[in-house]
């Protein structure tokens, strides 16, 4: 035992060290005046140094060894193992050099995509851009041979472990096939019916905020244990005893902000419900991208834009900015929080159309890395794609491949995750129902103890332990099935 | 040179992971929800510990061997070598046994105070304090054998290297013979008039935000390197490149706030203004804790509350909260602002009367680490001070002995910095008026770069070339010499 318990004494002080730096990543988004950047930069830099140093260490590897597959382990332990020995594989499998090429060419193409992007100038970043792929490709074959499973998945695992394209493209295909007579229908009915009245502002930021903050309150967020914030690009920072999430304010429209700040509350839950037996271990960290965005998007998709939750909010949100009329009618509100439509813009795009900007450019990465597609042609194929899936195309490169800072940060195989995620949160969702009937009821009131306390049983308390299918097929039954979304969507957009 | 640079390689590293505790430390007073506590003391630790493994680590050690007296290295090297032996000194001296149980003792120590002092309760404390103290002596006997200097000093040279008892008695011997009969005419003289008025509130804590935000820039904080927070003790926290001060907000008084944010831009700007070459070295960081508070006095007690500042500021005060009428006079508030009184307690007390209570707890202090008194007798020996210096007794151990939390904390040889402080501001505030007649009439008007191009030059830009007594001597021709102090006090009293 005494080997593996070395190793929970190693991995806990690199994940207190990554602690640091997640907390430092927070302020630097919502507290740091801009001069404080050069400095924060090796603050950061030194701490993702020092820690890589360890996860590196022959002593670990050694140790590693030694454990072996060790029969006094518990089912916890032995899970913490395993996640110990995919961070040291992962760390372990690129050559620094490369490593090192890849975070100068990636920091690069970041910094020219951000005036790539207004300019709709992909020309100018595509020396760039060229450099980071080849660097992912060289990077996704030697993770591919570490790893024993094929290059796309390689680099996927960093993000969404065990996710197999197999399985994705099936889902996605199955998914694109639906969407187009699906959307069709959804809009014609749409636009059967005048448009929802936007309640007019301005709405004054420290009552988006109180109101923000009441919402998340009757989530079950606890303030004793986190902030609200302001940052550029909204996100959920922190660490598990103390979330931090963001959000920005407009003053002439608090929908699209309070929608966020209930999105970043979502992943927020899973943060803090993680077991604390397991604080500062591999196995007590969240399971992965899918799972993640599938608690924001089952807080935010499934629960806040649903008629049971905006009967309890609607109310709130017209005291909150003392409004009525029409406009204020909590049938209107939940107009608003349902409005579909065709988009160039993955961000802005709705629930019903989202996936199919994932669906584009997850089928574009998987044939950059394959070498099936250059990056030449990503343009034309964007246009195709789009094309096929909503119908439209982008009427220039901003609108289309330039839009996302994923790829000129050298990010190929996270885009599935966003509507893998969608789908789990369905799935979960309908589940937790089925257990617990009172679930929904208890919504409506603004009570939110059964739906946390189920979502705690059977999936934030489970930290990494398990799989993210077999999560998925303990909780709900069986694997991942885009029926379940559909039917979701068909409830909500057609009945 | 090689094993210098390689010193310089591993003190940087060291530093960085300072500057994310420092951070840290910054959030914890001023941004952290309570329930984050349990896991930031962890990180903290943890960085702690690990910069403390860093320099501990005895290749350290034989780095600095082999680079012994190097005659390639210029001054500045020299001199961060020297900080770099000092520190390592410092931390290697003390057994690692004894290190741990002067944090369990102080620790709790402090705990217990935190309930012993509003309930006047020093029997309570004695236990934890004896401990505290039979500990910190162990500790001064040790350091005193590695630095080959009484125990008293071997403590201090933490806070304040190469700080010398025998200089300190002398000048502080000087100020309590001076001050009774000075502040007995200073009474008598204050009490022939009346007193000033108070400007009635409320004062909005924005108003009192901008107007602090306003005066900080005026001189010479920057925005982009730096904030302003609330927190329930004000300090100075941050980095240099990123300098975060707080304070805290009364709506019955602004003018406590106010001088107590001028007071920590005097620490930031000395923070702000060290020498970027040497930033993450020793010799980079600044001189001591005598020159630190030198550097926020200079701003509060020299410049911010004489005549010059007074009239540039009292306009901006009568704007800020809309004042008019004799409370808001200029001359009135100069008053407020140099009110002289006795008084039971340090942080209550003007620049007047602040030395006495420092002196009192210097000699206390001195003589309970060389065994010549014990804590029992400390309330006597308080009162005893207290009476000869200021001419009052304590009503009880609250406003006594329990008031500060440095000795619980197991600070001592911490005390005198503050008034070596008061006196080091004199000094140099009265040399650089003499060397730059401009100085004076500028911050008239609101214009702070003549001074702190002063300050930059021979304070802030020297970090820790020189000893304190140095940096002195050559800004101001004269080692710590209290007669400026005596002058300045009789100048802005009696005069």
């Amino acid at each position: 035992m005494s080997a593996y318990l070395e190793l929970e004494s190693r991995f806990r002080r690199m994940a207190l060290i990554g602690d640091a730096g997640s907390m430092l990543g927070w302020d630097r988004a919502a507290m740091m005046p801009e001069g404080g950047n050069g400095a924060r930069s090796e603050v950061v830099a030194t701490l993702r140094v020092l820690r890589h140093e360890m996860l590196t260490d022959t002593e670990v590897g050694d140790l590693m060894d030694e454990v072996g597959g060790d029969n006094r382990l518990d089912d916890w332990q032995r899970a913490n193992l395993a996640e110990m020995r995919r961070w040291r594989l992962h760390a372990t499998a690129v050559p620094a050099d490369l490593v090192a090429a890849i975070s100068r060419a990636t920091s690069e193409s970041e910094m020219v995509w951000r005036k790539a992007r207004p300019a709709s100038d992909l020309a100018m970043l595509m020396p760039h851009l060229k450099k980071v792929l080849e660097l992912t490709r060289e990077k996704a074959r030697i993770k591919a041979a570490a790893l024993g499973i094929p290059a796309y998945e390689a680099l996927m695992d960093e993000y969404e472990p065990s996710g197999r394209t197999e399985r994705i493209d099936a889902i996605f295909d199955d998914y694109a096939a639906f969407l187009p007579d699906f959307l069709e229908r959804v809009l014609t009915r749409q636009a059967s019916r005048p448009p929802p009245i936007r309640p007019p502002g301005p709405f004054p930021i420290d009552r988006q905020k109180a109101l923000g903050e009441h919402l998340m309150k009757v989530i079950g967020f606890d303030f004793a244990h986190g902030r609200l914030d302001v940052s550029a690009h909204p996100f959920c920072g922190g660490v598990p005893d103390d979330v931090r999430i963001t959000t920005r304010y407009s003053t002439d429209d608090f929908t699209q902000s309070l929608m966020g700040v209930l999105h970043e509350t979502g992943h927020a839950m899973y943060e803090r419900q993680l077991p604390e037996r397991w604080r500062w271990q591999p196995v007590g960290e969240a399971r992965g991208m899918s799972v993640h965005e599938s608690q924001s998007l089952l807080i935010e998709m499934q629960v806040c834009r649903g008629p049971e939750f905006m009967a309890f909010a609607a109310p709130l949100m017209r005291e909150a900015f003392g409004g009525s009329g029409p406009a204020w009618e909590t049938d209107n509100l939940r107009r608003i929080y349902a409005q579909v439509g065709r988009s160039f813009i993955r961000v802005e795009a709705d629930e019903v159309t989202y996936p199919a900007h994932v669906i584009l450019r997850y089928r574009l990465e998987k044939r950059l890395i394959a070498g099936d597609l250059r990056l030449e042609e990503v343009p034309g194929a964007w246009s195709e794609e789009l094309k096929r899936l909503l119908g439209i195309v982008p009427p220039d490169d901003r609108r289309g491949c330039l839009q996302d800072i994923h790829w000129p940060e050298g990010i190929f195989g996270y885009f599935p995750t966003y509507s893998l995620g969608a789908m789990t949160a369905a799935q979960l969702f309908d589940a937790a129902k089925r257990a617990d009937a009172s679930i929904l009821p208890a919504i409506a009131t603004g009570e939110f103890a059964p739906l946390m306390g189920w979502l705690k049983a059977h999936v934030h308390g489970q930290g990494s332990k398990l799989s993210t299918d077999e999560l998925l097929t303990r909780a709900t039954g069986r694997s991942l099935d885009p029926a379940v979304f559909k039917a979701h969507l068909t409830a909500r957009y057609l009945s």
